[in-house]
């Protein structure tokens, strides 16, 4: 498969249009943004530990019957993947309070969750990618309640499935966010898992071993990235 | 009945203890504040206002089958009620767009919407009132999922009921904040129902009815508010 024109550029990743309608090759990159964008850099080698990262952990979602954009990575930066409608609403799933948890609603940092909260926010980066709920997705035109539905059990399964596999591997799985597309009138998993989109946390220490550490400069960003793509493979 | 002792003063009321306590007296103030505090102020005959709208709507919601906390008005800003746990999720219903769906989510003022939107808030001032969902509510130990789910159906009667009852008076009901009370392992309606609480709108023109006007400084505040209570006695 050919790389035959850029169909869309993100802030991590670039979309590219190959020869077939029906698959999209996904580039990822190595330059990060927090808080909206505000901040901008880049992480060396982080492209290539995502994309390989995100291989792992479809391949083993697929295992478990989660539907995947996951077609097979071609080379060490990119992927082969369905070509999908991506829902405008990004799931989250929270099983220890971190970040917004904390700042929005008085949570402690690092405070366990009796059960995993679950959030949709609505992903529109001019509006800073706001909370809402499924009556706001619905009205917004953005996801159906049903999609909505559909969206809680895929990531309340890719929790359980996850959670357990970075246990096994000496790290919590605090948070992560998912994104969903639409392929053949069904829901599957699309964008990507990697500590971009996830908090991973040392068990034992309680290091933090994922883009906190670039968004709070906390240092060794590409050490923390390397660490937890070794120990998951 | 008496009142015994001050047991809670809010923002806009006060709550007395009686000699019975299965019931409390609610007395309805003057005063105003808006945007969590940092705007205060009085509006000139507001307490009985409050109270003679409240006392209007809690009878028409009973005479179709809504629970809540009303018993009888006492006198001009009192009213007794049953004594209740008040539960610290704020549920807002929205019938079109105005507030914080317009700041926060984009959407235009007085865009009509095709379905309501239900929200949940978690009532806590030094906070800022966030916006959570069911799962927030759980995790905070402020509301179970079952407790959420039967606040929204009572919500969504009640919004069908009064919806049709301001129409007819030539009042759109905008928005409104509704907060819930556990008495006898039921939820019912408790606190107000005001233009304190509600977004109300003339339905030819849109002049605003409602404590927008307070915000805003639109002036006319104690007009707005006898209008209401005029237009619905």
């Amino acid at each position: 498969m050919e790389k035959i024109e850029l169909l869309y550029e993100g802030k991590a990743k670039k979309v590219w249009k190959t020869e077939d309608p029906e698959f999209v090759i996904i580039e990822f990159k190595d330059d990060a943004t927090a808080f909206d964008g505000a901040k901008k850099g880049k992480i060396a080698g982080k492209g290539e530990i995502n994309c390989a990262m995100s291989t792992i952990l479809f391949e083993y979602l697929e295992s478990y019957h989660v539907p995947t954009h996951f077609v097979r990575r071609i080379n060490a930066t990119e992927m082969l993947t369905k070509k999908v409608e991506i829902v405008q609403v990004e799931a989250v799933m929270r099983n220890v309070a971190a970040g917004s948890l904390v700042k929005r609603l008085g949570f402690n940092e690092g405070q366990a969750l009796d059960y995993p909260i679950f959030e949709t926010y609505y992903k529109h980066d001019p509006l800073g990618d706001p909370l809402i709920n499924e009556h706001h997705a619905f009205a917004l035109g953005i996801a159906k309640p049903e999609e909505i539905r559909t969206m809680f059990r895929l990531t309340a399964k890719i929790n359980a499935v996850l959670r357990a596999y970075f246990e096994r591997r000496g790290m919590t799985l605090i948070d992560f966010k998912l994104e969903f597309g639409r392929y053949d009138s069904e829901l599957i998993l699309a964008d990507e898992i990697s500590p971009d989109t996830c908090r991973i946390w040392d068990r034992k220490t309680g290091r933090k071993l994922d883009k906190d550490r670039f968004r709070f400069d906390l240092g060794d960003v590409e050490k923390a990235y390397v660490e937890v793509l070794e120990r998951i493979s």
